[in-house]
């Protein structure tokens, strides 16, 4: 029953994701236009193929030939940029299609989405061609976005080529560009991210098909405004989120959001009930926004694939800690008072008084050291319940501290270096992963240096591979969406 | 039937909170100690009236005398701070009352958030010396902020001196210096704030009851993980909460929550449903966290108080524009259609194809600028139902833009502070508020200008009294809040 995308799909696939060669229809030889604002990406991206500039007129950009037509072009073409004006886009198509091209990407805007007439004729030319054998992502999209063969988003010149476990889907230009964007720094690496608009020909269906056979893929994420085919799509859905999680943001589930939809990609919403029951149906995860969409994807791709019920929270702040246990239940995890054993082995390692361990453990002090912090979590995860444990980190005391000393920087005496290493330590020794939340209080003009600080160490326990999050409540959202989803999957036994 | 406090324990607060004179207890001529620590807050913060040092072996500290007791002090006393180990708070607060000090904050742990008979004991000391003639703060507590005197929590030197309308009560001391950091930035100005931990004598009640007549208090915000006498406390919040708004956080709803609170400052937390219940019931804003806590009293503050039930959202991203119809509706707000003829005046001002004005107002371009969103949301305000309007400004683009213009910081090219001056300028001439959303999903190290940015745009807007939020979802939901209340008022007549 295993949803198998064909060879010669495959074939079209791979030539369109890893082209050796790149046709960009509409790059002006005066330089201000989509056209050669993506061929400028691809080259500061350093996309690894060849790249062919093609507009009728013409001419020069920058030293490069533009070529009159995709015939004139002395190897073949496996994949093209299509950005000329509406009315020119089919032709244009067209060639690709003689020439042999394998995939194009229309980044054009002017069709069906204005809810003209006019706009539904251009598009439903579009879709005339594709079927005659040619693949189309768009029109009205940002395209695709591939670290490994670096092809990238519209505009995405500085996108990050660290390739990584993450698939992402989407309807929206927007969306896909900004969780590339917050993929870089958040350490959400990416597999193919697609953004594909109006979808005349690929669309969430057969993206997600694909995606689901991709092994460069391990977690899916999809934004979807409306599906064309619902019943084939939640049984792909179901199919594909039985083996890699599929998280899915879907846009427009409110009055006012449906009709945002259909002038933003002509899609049709549905209700948000037949959605929400859909999503669950099928063992996908539902995710609200762009941020928990990024939060939970980082969680999918850091974590190990299990049920995470049971949880630590230790910190220097006790008021978090109260906050930590009425969000964890909230996401359907618990924090069980450890051992009393347990709780006075972690005490030895904490400054007395107002430090206490029975979980959430307060260290009542931020200074408390990545020593300590190691016998403390080591401890903890001698409970055999303890499934994964979440460090609350507020870096910025460490300004007062090295002011105090008379350094110039916080980072002088944050050490956030042997935390990471003595965090990354526990995790192998213990077999159960470690989380981090970094919370920003100062955010002022003057507090530059913490925010400096808070993105290093971000960086270092990235490297680690320990996820880290701004605010503890979207880490506990997180977990819980990863812990959900292979609870659902062990109770159906896949 | 309004609450009112007499006028002796009146008095008493204004010397608490308006100090000419504060004395700590707990200066140590050797400096590493808390009430050190305090003491170089005060005087960095610039507190205006005159500070005496105490501790019983005397000595002088940075040039300070040290006095051996309050007694030897030349001039009356407003005010004490207490940092000296638990054993000894009781004589030092028995020594401040015999001299007449009014109140004292004692930041002291060791009491009966320890659990232990003794602590209980020496909790229960100072209660009695309280209700023999001196107001207590504390213990286990980080004491009192107020901006305007210049007294400071603990440890905050650098707290804002700026005055303001938000009065924030709280249990937690961590709670307290985080909202008060946090305020600083986001633009939040505090009457007062107290952090009363253990509230041996002067807590939740009382001190909600001194903000509701304190004329410089116009929101009140709390955070509560228990009270002491509930059926007071619901008659005391619903009578304020009929005048000012007041936001509450109720920490330790959950049972693991409840643990927590219980060793963190010793309260009994009671059931989540309950306190839904009371909160509604008495009219209060019932918060779930910090963030979401600053967010509402930031709107709260900033917006004319009146029912919010109609927004236009407008940027330049087609996603946003959809997700912001799902979040509204979730708060009850509603973005409802344009009239057309006011949506064809608006659409004069956006690029074509592409934008789209039937609310949300898509302008499909991150470079529209401030003259065309001034035209924007005049002609939108036009529509009578509209109440408040939002812009969401994706200011990283600039940043391309002043790449490709050879300049060095997206600063020269971003028009924020003319935005500013027109939004300012329209919520002016309509008498309709105007909100900015600032997302920013490039916080990578190589993005650092952008924040620079996006910090120095926010303090702009507020400058121009316009609240700024950095998520959408978090202006939708404080705006929320705003109307609900106001809304719930109207419905009592109140």
């Amino acid at each position: 029953m295993e949803s198998v995308i064909t060879e010669s799909a495959r074939d079209a696939f791979d030539r369109i994701f890893h082209p050796r060669s790149v046709a960009i229809v509409g790059v002006s030889a005066r330089g201000n236009v989509f056209g050669t604002g993506i061929l400028s990406a691809l080259k500061a991206i350093g996309f690894e193929g060849r790249l062919y500039a093609v507009n009728p007129k013409g001419g020069e950009y920058n030293g490069m030939k533009i070529y009159t037509g995709l015939s004139e072009i002395p190897e073949p073409i496996d994949f093209a940029i299509i950005a000329v004006p509406a009315e020119r886009v089919p032709q244009a198509l067209e060639e690709c299609r003689l020439v042999g091209v394998a995939g194009a990407e229309i980044l054009s805007a002017g069709f069906s989405e204005l809810g003209t007439e006019a706009g539904s004729r251009l598009e439903q030319e579009i879709r005339d061609i594709a079927s005659r054998g040619i693949r189309v992502v768009g029109p009205n999209c940002f395209g695709i976005y591939c670290p490994l063969s670096g092809l990238t988003l519209l505009p995405g010149p500085d996108l990050s080529r660290k390739s990584g476990p993450v698939g992402f889907v989407s309807q929206s230009g927007g969306m896909s560009i900004d969780f590339a964007h917050i993929g870089k720094w958040m350490g959400i690496g990416f597999s193919k991210v697609v953004s594909f608009g109006n979808g005349a020909d690929l669309r969430e269906i057969e993206l997600l098909e694909y995606l689901g056979s991709d092994p460069e893929t391990r977690v899916i994420a999809m934004y979807i405004e409306g599906v064309k085919d619902g019943r084939r799509f939640f049984r792909v859905l179901k199919e594909v989120a039985a083996r890699k999680p599929v998280i899915v943001n879907k846009g427009g589930l409110t009055e006012a959001g449906a009709r945002a939809v259909e002038s933003h990609t002509a899609s049709m919403g549905g209700s948000k009930r037949i959605w929400e029951a859909v999503l669950r149906q099928a063992g996908a995860v539902q995710v609200g926004d762009l941020w928990e969409m990024a939060q939970t994807c980082l969680a999918f791709s850091l974590l190990p694939p299990r049920v995470y019920g049971h949880i630590t929270v230790a910190g220097g702040g006790g008021a978090l800690g109260v906050s930590a246990c009425d969000e964890a239940e909230r996401y359907g995890l618990s924090i069980p008072p450890l051992d009393p054993e347990i709780t006075e082995a972690i005490l030895q390692h904490l400054p007395r008084p107002g430090s206490s361990a029975k979980n959430p453990i307060d260290a009542a002090n931020p200074f408390v050291g990545p020593q300590a912090y190691r016998e403390v979590f080591l401890n903890a995860a001698g409970d055999p319940r303890v499934d994964v444990q979440i460090l609350i980190q507020l870096l910025h005391h460490y300004k007062s501290l090295s002011s105090a000393m008379g350094l110039t920087s916080p980072k002088e005496v944050a050490p956030y270096r042997q935390l990471a290493d003595g965090m990354k330590e526990v995790a192998d020794i213990t077999g159960k992963p470690l989380m981090l939340v970094l919370p920003d209080f100062k955010q002022g003009m003057e507090s530059m240096d913490i925010e400096e600080m808070i993105r290093e160490a971000r960086g270092i326990f990235l490297d680690r591979g320990i996820p880290v999050f701004d605010d503890l409540g979207d880490c506990l959202r997180a977990l819980g969406h990863v812990s959900r989803y292979y609870a659902v999957r062990k109770a159906r036994g896949l």
